[in-house]
């Protein structure tokens, strides 16, 4: 059954993955609002699918931001919005700047900080909400030998890790990915093994619907 | 069980609610190419539930187009790109701008040409494809004695009567809007009452994979 | 006879019906100054027909405004112009947002806060002002049994309260649109039912004109 | 009693002062099809005071036009829209020329040829129509020593001969501005002496539709 | 002999007739740091018959403005520059609002503050620099009965009264102009009759290069 | 005394430094017709300088055009045009693409060929006019030991010989700008040495200006 | 030895990956003529090292290109510019296609037909041009078992069988790239793994370079 | 052998030959991070050719400024970033504008002056970097009678000076251009004989990777 109930205030955040072009500067309501990522299909799919009842969705996912980011505004944009649940899918910048910019070590966010920061997303978070929902970050590769996925895969390990030790549904968005791959190239999704386009952002929508108990809708494989 | 079967070209055409910024000349494949309407909800859906086939969707949809107009580029747009089915959704503005501009009765296109328009666009296609879907126009507005709303119905009804006389299956999307807006005002999917925003374009994508038999996906109500 | 007296200072306030794309900070003066919607006919018909007078009309308008954002600036927008008439139309998105954004329930303003911000801004401007008139929101929709129209005359009858309360005019906008529709349609007007257009503006001038007293000027029906 | 009928189609045709940013390649219809000036007002006002008649209002004037340029255009521009009425406003540009690029004669159209160039114009046009109009051209300028102001006088007297000679009703629109100067400089009309702003634009209305019997509006002085 | 020196600092001020497009915060220096108005021409004719002299010429007119607005940025705007030459030309605005926007009489600046705005910029000014000159404003326009052709006449007189009471030369630009107008016709200038325009920016610079004894400069008549 | 006779035709062509940003097709009349560089500069000072007079002065000066393209379309961008005078200056693009682009042989124009250019416009000119003025190009450079400087002053001469032969007063621009140097850096002018800039300009000006006889106009130094 | 002499034409042509935002219709000369990519490397690294040579290089690649579009062009984009040699490097979209847009199958290049394609290139330029160089597409990906780098690495074969039938350099860049990912991640090249940046730029310069035999230049690992 | 360090942090600063559209607030990292320079050129060459090694290299050049306007910066710039190296390339514009801008001597920045900005500059460095590289300003001339190279030739010669007083290595690069020019026009560099276009911004890579001892770079005359 479906764990959010009519009128609950519901906040995704994370980064360009969750952001989408959403509004600012909170990303909800009318047009656009919501980004036109995996809020926006699963905004659409809750509203067609459970019309009885009106789901609050906010975005405030920011291009580009890494944990220590997310962090550092997550009052403004996760706290003061006085949500009932609160989804973060945030890492995927951590890693990526090792790779992508080995020698810019100021922007790298190591697995130890990163997971400082998100347990802390979630000790300022838990008391005031009815839920959260984590997703782990993911890389569109099947290798599981590439350094990025490797890498990825642990900033992986400690999202289920945490969402263990505090009792917070997990979404694996990577083996959900994977999962697909067995069809498709990674490039069908998109160019960049990150940003999800159409496709990905419909797989995602369906695992993060499944995690939170939307069982009117199925899209199966 | 799925009408389309794997590498099947499918076009679906029409006029702005089909459009929705889709690629030019067709549009296909990488990025926006079929659009951000109901199209691409549609090829969302069945790229994530039937991975194991491949559809190659065309978005043939010209904003602001009545069925003469439609009528007009058939062969290019249509005939041209050898689909096996072909997705019709006009009439909108053959009504639309004989409430909306009453005196330019140039643009108006009436009952009987609509009826003839369709008419000929399914004998012209039926002998070359797999099969036909017709969609009806729609008003989301739940007042039949709205003038509008009457006027968009007789459409419909002619559209109804060419799916039964040619026997190709018909998409009532009246009545799936008007099944929604129990709960919610017409407001809420778009403030013009024609351009389906993000749920309409659900909501259309629900009913369409219905009628071609996409059993997989599953949104209720 | 004209209420207005040569050299007097007129404000007209509101929402995007009113803004029309006015200048900064205050419309008023030379090119679009007054914005082009009903502001500008005013303008026009007055300049036109009372060509021995001037007249000093601002527009302060301000799109997507609710009474509540309005009544937040009414102290610059309003006051410290130092009117000697104030004109106010607000309420459409006080009720739009309640209909077309149902969740985002902080951007409603409901019928009690609704009374008093209007309310307020007319004990605050009475005082200091030779007239206030109010124009009542309106919905361009005759089926007074749909739900966005019922609402709208629940805050058309406060204006109306308000108005009879503290002997201000009122100008009933939804019963001139509502005249009007028995010769067009609604989408003649304005798809959006709302947003006047050139037609619409004209039908809100006549009526503001005739509301005070502007008899040199006679557009029948 | 107003000339027009049911269902007539009215051509406005024209340079700059007709133009006003109409919508190509025919002005008319929805949004600004009919541009923002005197066509916009006329539109607005019969469509508020003869609701029960439809007005096919099509505007194809262009900016820059001399009377040269607008019969060169005159079967595509007038003719094959098979227009009921005609109305015509020419001759600003034929005189401006000499004024601001007096070196510059290939641009100069002198009276002889504007007149049979004018006279061309109706002679193709008067046995296809129910009626033509022509106005003026104007200078907003009362000095008529002013040399400018002095040769368009002599352009509006080949205006008013054609009109008598073959029975045209003519609006002297320079006379409608020189009655209106009594009371304001011309520099509140517009800079430039020629182009009419919103006010210039409503004192030609008004005056057109004076010469069309639309008694129903009354915009007095 | 030519009244600037080697190394001078010569600033022209006043509104957009000077303003023409100069760099900001000073305009000076490379490409179109002095505008491309009668500051420019004034620089380049200098430069061309004075090359063994370097003057520093700064523009700091800005459009729109007043001289009750050029009054309150004196002290940034001239002062603050250091000027051994400062060179003014205001009061089309002062005078142009009393008859494009008669209402809006918060924008006009009557007769008695334009002569006391001048005064003190005098005042302010000349006990810091080598010498002032004082351009009048002036209407592009022969008819000396034009209202506000008049009015800027009483507004040239004061600073002709300013220059002789201050002994500061005065430049006569109405009169500059007027001679011009026996051989063209004010929409030769500009259609606007204020704006110069770039053979109005050469008469204002031969008339000021004169007023400065630049005496290896000649255009004549 | 000057060569120009009221209601004398002249064109002015060439390459980037006589466009300066022209009208199309043909630069003449209001604005900035005559593009901002010396064109401008002559018609400011010509009509000042002798208002009673009419010159309807052209430019036709092409960005990037060597004596190649210009002889190319001498036909419709000349003799066309009908005019009374034509001055033209070539020759920059032939020289600089041998030093910028030495690889791009198509683009180079060599000696030989720029004089048979030349010639040929001559040839094809004179006889249907009243006279021709030939400009040098220049380099603002006096180092005549620059390799570009050295050829600039070839094709020079090129131009001298031929007014010598054909009889047609030559302008030595590239003398005027040495004179100039003596008082300032080649940079003063422009940082590429060859775009006259606006003192620049004024430079050229002066100098075709006193090779036709304009005495009323002395720019000394 | 460099293979290249004094006043060679160099054509280098391809897709995107050439390109690099070239000029129209041929990327040469001034400015970014050659793009801004591997091109552009190259003829730097050679006017530097060489600068007693003069090498014309000239870029027709053309984004989005396959090796259908390519020899669609050839005879416009290459042979018609008469080069010494030619430089090929094209595939990508061959074979991208097949993988990011499986279903539209319109846009595959198959390898057959990618080899006659290729093969047909060769035939019509070998005998005009003192010779060719091939390049082969690549997949910035170690794993050789990903299904794009498995399908380019055959499309790569297919060019070196080419080259060895008819004897043409050919530069392996897969092997380049993947000498250099053993000390970077594929991201650190570009995130889409077939774009080259501006390291991958130089990756691919010093590999042409070598080819032919540009002996001056070592940029070594 | 190579002077940097892996994980060295490097600054380049300077003016806009250095800053070349380089990212804000400090350059470095992904895509045009460096800007296209030569900042660039030797990111790039660094990359390919010490693979082994990591160098985050920063560009903070500002286009326009001179050495008393990076002086100003030069903590935040400069020591914040916390560099191990830091090479300076100013001086351009504290010449330049004596030269192009005589008049406006507040943007001048005499020899003096200079000395001791570039002097503080390396005081403040020293003691917290493991060493500087001083690059001297050029003009790409080769005439040392030109009055602007000369003095470009003394602030280069005092960049020597300090070079040599703390031991600094400096990059001698007008030399570096002069040798160049033994070959080509300064204008195949660039117009202006400053902004060095991409050959000179190899010569600039070249010399600068020789002075750090780039010794696996060869990039030959």
């Amino acid at each position: 059954m479906l764990l959010f109930e009519n009128n609950d205030r519901i906040v995704f955040t994370g980064d360009s993955v969750t952001d989408s072009g959403r509004g600012r500067p909170v990303g909800q309501g009318l047009w656009d609002g919501v980004g036109n990522g995996y809020v926006r299909a699963i905004d659409s799919l809750l509203a067609v699918s459970y019309p009885e009842s009106l789901f609050h969705i906010m975005n405030t996912g920011s291009s580009g931001f890494t944990s220590r980011d997310l962090l550092s505004v997550w009052q403004r944009d996760v706290l003061d919005l006085k949500p009932d649940w609160v989804s973060v899918c945030i890492g995927f910048n951590d890693v990526w700047r090792q790779f992508d910019s080995p020698a810019v070590t100021d922007q790298h966010v190591y697995i130890d900080e990163f997971e400082k920061n998100v347990t802390l997303m979630a000790e300022k978070t838990l008391p005031n909400v009815k839920g959260m929902i984590l997703l782990t970050p993911y890389y569109i590769e099947t290798n599981t030998d590439d350094a990025m996925r490797a890498k990825m895969d642990e900033y992986g390990s400690v999202i289920k890790k945490i969402g263990k030790d505090k009792n917070i549904p997990v979404v694996d968005l990577q083996k959900e990915f994977c999962d697909y791959l067995r069809y498709r190239h990674s490039s069908y999704i998109m160019w960049d093994r990150v940003h999800p386009g159409w496709v990905g952002s419909m797989l995602i929508a369906r695992a993060v619907l499944k995690a939170v108990g939307a069982d009117r809708i199925s899209i199966g494989e």
